[in-house]
């Protein structure tokens, strides 16, 4: 049921991307752009979708953002995965973007991701009042750069040579800009766009956020690397500091099994409306890839 | 004369960036921003504040637009001197940023410098309308990515190993995205601010654009690498056609000067105002660096 909704969702935003890359060509370079947002759960723009749905905007609107915060996440994947940062060959079971075509086409397939991201959002089909447009680029901005997902990306490169490994509050700080960011601006972004309140979303996705970060730690430990579509257990390997380090096997499942509590009671305003939203929470720590 | 206006321009962007990166705390990932945004003409920033300034815009609002071009076209010198790219090690004069940190490093300020570019154009600083503002985000945008300065970068990636040199008609769409879009743009954010026709801007500075290129192939050839702070002669090297190679030193010199007089025949209808961007237009061919 859920899968379903999430897998509708992954389809229209899938057709907008095509839609908003269809005038930029065929170099390689956008080959890499339209490869490297290609699958994937678009965990992110499901958020847009149901938490604008759940605010009364109109779909059409929503999907715009949606595939801005995928094109967001594309590109931090892309960088992330050039030989680097993390040199990883395999992403969602295919080669990774430098594995396919080099190294200088992931940088640029990467950059101009995010460019699109923000122009996209610019776009008059997005809101009519271009408040709305501007925060929603404001606010994308902050959640990605350096003092948001940049930072998350950042104090990671720096815990690989720290003196000693990250204690919780350190991982949890890191982990809120890495992933946590991103997570949250999809789940805002339905607020934005209806001049509502955003502190219940933001609520919602902190949780989320959080949860879906321990359930990826567990996974890189218990998970199945073929349905993963990526290399597992590196970070035991590197002997990273990660929720399940810190707090044991059970601890982890325990601490994200109340994070889907709390980001549940976070929708409590919403009744029976949100049931999508609670299925997704309930979908982050159950997930095999 | 020219020089110092040049140099008045830079230093009063200089202390605007300062400002915008003054909150984003001292990690070596923001050292390098700072780092990657320090130095360097600004030419393009000196652009926004006297198209401004012609079209009656307030200084202090065009300072933001300015910083955000400069901290874009450093994010793109970042990521293009890395290995994997250009591979170069200096830069105006100094060790660039993945040769002074690392290329994780590189990779991260570039993206963060980006994202930061297209957060200062939505402050409420720029402009009192939200749609100049949007503009401003939107065209930037365009000037930028895969149509614009991205595209740029890829086709001369893909003249590499083309069969055979690019020609001039070649030459002259890879450079117009490469360089091109983002001067074109600092000229029209002036006229954008105040809600004026760009197409005289346009016109200038698709001119000084060209005139700029053709400089820096002649640069390539006869300039002096202490004062240029860079490595030169590698077009040559790697046997790449250029304005040089195709038109021959003379001719390159000719078609620039020729350049020059169109950008300042496009400066008619402003008069004598427009003093400071017709010196600006004789400036770009008569440089060492």
């Amino acid at each position: 049921m859920f899968a379903r909704s999430l897998n509708d969702a992954a389809g229209q935003i899938g057709i907008c991307l095509q839609q908003l890359m269809a005038p930029l060509g065929d170099l390689p370079v956008v080959q890499a752009m339209r490869y490297a947002t290609s699958g994937g759960k678009r965990l992110r723009g499901f958020l847009v979708l149901e938490t604008a749905r759940l605010h009364g905007v109109d779909a059409a609107r929503a999907l715009y953002p949606a595939a801005a915060v995928e094109m967001l996440h594309a590109y931090s994947l892309v960088h992330d995965d050039l030989p680097c940062m993390d040199d990883d060959d395999l992403r969602r079971g295919q080669p990774t973007v430098h594995v396919k075509w080099d190294q200088a086409t992931a940088v640029l397939a990467g950059d101009a991701l995010q460019t699109l991201a923000f122009e996209t959002l610019t776009r008059t089909e997005v809101s009519g009042d271009p408040l709305v447009r501007l925060e929603l680029v404001a606010t994308l901005a902050r959640a990605s750069g350096a003092q948001g997902m940049v930072l998350g990306q950042a104090l990671d490169i720096a815990a690989e040579t720290a003196p000693h490994p990250l204690t919780l509050p350190e991982i949890t700080h890191l982990q809120d800009g890495k992933t946590g960011a991103l997570i949250r601006w999809s789940a805002e972004a339905g607020a934005m766009m209806a001049g509502a309140d955003v502190k219940p979303m933001r609520d919602y996705a902190t949780a989320l956020g959080l949860a879906f970060q321990i359930a990826d730690d567990i996974l890189d430990v218990e998970g199945d690397a073929a349905k993963a579509g990526k290399r597992l257990g590196k970070d035991a390997e590197a002997g990273k500091a990660t929720f399940v380090s810190l707090l044991g096997l059970d601890g982890a499942k325990a601490r994200a099994a109340e994070l889907v509590d709390q980001a549940q009671a976070a929708l409590a305003p919403f009744g029976a409306k949100a049931d999508t939203l609670r299925q997704a929470a309930r979908f982050v720590i159950a997930r095999d890839k």
